[in-house]
C-alpha cells in the first residue's frame, strides 16, 4: 500500500525557505505568486495490514517534528 | 488559487534520506515498511489566472531540479 504523509509548518510557524522561494520567483517575473509555503512530502511503501494507527505513530515519533508541524496522511491506491 | 506542487527524486536516484527514515522506522519497531522516498511539498497561493503554463515554468526554472527530479502540479480548491 502506498501512503503519502505531507507534513507542513504549522499556521503562524515562519518559514524562511518559502520566503526566499517567494522572493526568487518575483525575480524571475513570476508577479502572481502571493504566498509560498514549502514542507516534506513523505511516500511510504507499507504492508497492506498497516494501521492507521501505526502511520500516525510514525509522524510522532519521527517524521513530523509535532511542536512546529502538522502532517496529513493520504492512502493511494494499492499500487 | 491554492497549488500544491510534490518534488520527488527521479525513479533510480538513490535517496539516502529516505533510506536513513527507513531504517530509524525499523529500529523503531515498524517492520510492516518496505520502502521510504522523500520530496518537497510548496504550497504556492497565486492569483486565480495564473496559467498552467507559468506554474509549469516555475517547476522547470527553480522549484525541481530537473536532472534528478520529477514534479507534480496539483489544483486545489479555491480557498
Amino acid at each position: 500500500m502506498k501512503v503519502r504523509i505531507l507534513v507542513r509548518l504549522k499556521p503562524g510557524v515562519l518559514d524562511p525557505q518559502g520566503r526566499a522561494v517567494h522572493h526568487s520567483l518575483e525575480g524571475l517575473g513570476f508577479d502572481s505568486v502571493e504566498d509560498v509555503r514549502i514542507g516534506r512530502m513523505i511516500e511510504l511503501d507499507v504492508a497492506d495490514g498497516t494501521s492507521d494507527e501505526a502511520l500516525d505513530t510514525m509522524c510522532q515519533k519521527l517524521l513530523a517534528n509535532m511542536v512546529i508541524e502538522d502532517y496529513t496522511i493520504e492512502k493511494l491506491e494499492n499500487a
